[in-house]
């Protein structure tokens, strides 16, 4: 008898989609304008879903309190008004929202203790989100 | 081969949340500014999610006439411009939203006969939503 | 391990909700104001949700430069502007939002080859949304 | 020291752009999609402000219910899923959300009487919208 | 050559309208459900639109920051999960978010002094909204 | 009798507010976070308002295609997916959204010839926005 909260926060920062690995004209290729070279920026909206069972005492599945202040110390203070590539995070991987989603995700399973992970989601613009839930079994 | 409609519905409410088995700062502690004592209020914006086959005839996994009818009935009528707090529902329940989500996802399972439920979620505010679907078994 | 990217489009269209199988009176029953014979329309808001693992190379789930190229031919050529009931899709279906969902689950299912079809989603107003996700086990 | 309402309505509605006087080419070189000969439709969200001085005894500029009333009857019973092209409103005028916008202007200006009715404006998609506020002086 | 900058700030608080000059049926008449006795709420939206000159140097209306920290300390601390019944400002005057709109005009006109206030909007609801300019001249 | 066509753009991408004739000390306590060395981004919401008569010939105020194709000629091909810092347009000036809207503001007076342009508002986040709408006196 699971409940789930989602709680949303908000932050600009910016990124250049390109890989070393790879040609001038196959970065062009794959990333089309995310790939110009002075990069470009995005207000990235984070979206974090945690579960459990409403505690009856509190009437609630996990303190905001608790949440907030994880969030704040352990991703905000490190992405928020950022250029992703210069991040340690994206020393080796592409600072695509994909990648972000699992590095947040990741962050949380490491230190979150008041609840449990539920999935992280990312809307990128208007048009795009993404989600990442982690796990070894296909999830949803 | 199941598919989904999600409905909509908004009203707004008052509630404090506050525990009379909990000291005045227990009640602090744990609610912060939730614990004001007068009370403070939300627009609830509530999506009703019902799950069902399309029925070839109609188009329709179930006719929005008799959720609407049903919704304004057991749900509007009683939660609409109330203050949660002097509720029956919430005489022995914090009136927290995960709570509310529960009270209604079990209205509906008690009294909807047109579409099964499938989940219930709750818009408290723009950075918080709450989801609940019942059952013995971890979902989703 | 996988990730999902759930990528937004909008068209308007018109749609009229009757079935020629049932009276008038009927008809007017189930549908209401759905079923009034000039018809009426929506800005459909079409939600398509693609899923698979992270790439490390490119660090994208899936281009979006395919998916977006896919769905204008597939899609948004056809149902763009138009009047649903005037389109082969719907000649033996109700052009329900329900059935249009289906319609365009079923074309990427057939042709996108990029990443795996998760669910679409289309909003039909401010508080209608559906969901479909085929298969033959239930969902979710 | 005027204060201004701004109330939100919406409806779905279909139509199309095309005006007889001009040829089968020059409306579709006019109108484009628009022009489709089946009509499409769009889920108009109407928002009509009101201004006033502040009532000293009730704490409004005009009651809500005042307003509901007016706009129920007169308008959304006349629009809400319609077909734009047949009302007898748009015999002689094209049935673009500009006209539709001084149409709800003038029902306003003629019939409602409890507050002073400030502008219409109207979202025809989430991408253009339209404003109204008749007077033979330039506004704003 | 004046640019604006809004800023929106948002504020969940619970009231209840209500004139103890008018009667009990008077009241109902007048106030509908806004009138019930336990109250009820709203996540307010506030946006504070200012207006100047382009700074030459900083490229600024009005420093955020300067704008953040006097709205914090004047209004937000005042209202954020208040009871605004009980708060001196409502002491002689009707808590409707016209008044409320007034009250925090007043409050930036009277103190805020690094732009010029150019009008106060509140979102009540997602259907309802104020605003308020003061002023002895006729606005807009 | 004018009537008001906005329409919607959106592009994301990065900048940082820096002035090179302040020291590093005057920068940081000026722009705080946007000052970060490395820059940030926004996915910036575009509103261009026009205005004019609607044409009684084709209902309308503009043709939304005239405006489309101006817009992206001259504004969305310079902004989308830039770096704003690198742009000839601020070199002489701080890449502030007061400054974009001035920007874009100039470009369409000097070149849309299809209707009177009548403001600029950009959306940086979803708290911030922005408008400009030139001229020598006071406007609104």
């Amino acid at each position: 008898m699971k409940a789930y909260l989602t709680r949303r926060y908000e932050f600009p920062a910016s990124h250049r989609l390109h890989n070393e690995a790879m040609s001038e004209a196959e970065n062009r290729e794959v990333y089309g304008k995310c790939n110009n070279p002075h990069g470009h920026g995005h207000n990235y909206a984070l979206e974090i879903t945690v579960a459990g069972e409403i505690d009856q005492q509190t009437g609630m599945v996990c303190n905001l309190a608790d949440l907030d202040g994880f969030v704040r110390r352990e991703i905000i203070d490190t992405f928020d008004h950022s250029n992703l590539n210069t991040l340690p995070a994206f020393r080796k991987r592409i600072p695509s929202t994909e990648n972000l989603c699992r590095e947040i995700y990741e962050a949380l399973k490491r230190g979150f203790q008041s609840a449990e992970v539920d999935k992280i989601r990312i809307e990128e613009t208007a048009k795009n989100s993404f989600e990442y839930a982690g796990g070894t079994e296909v999830r949803k």
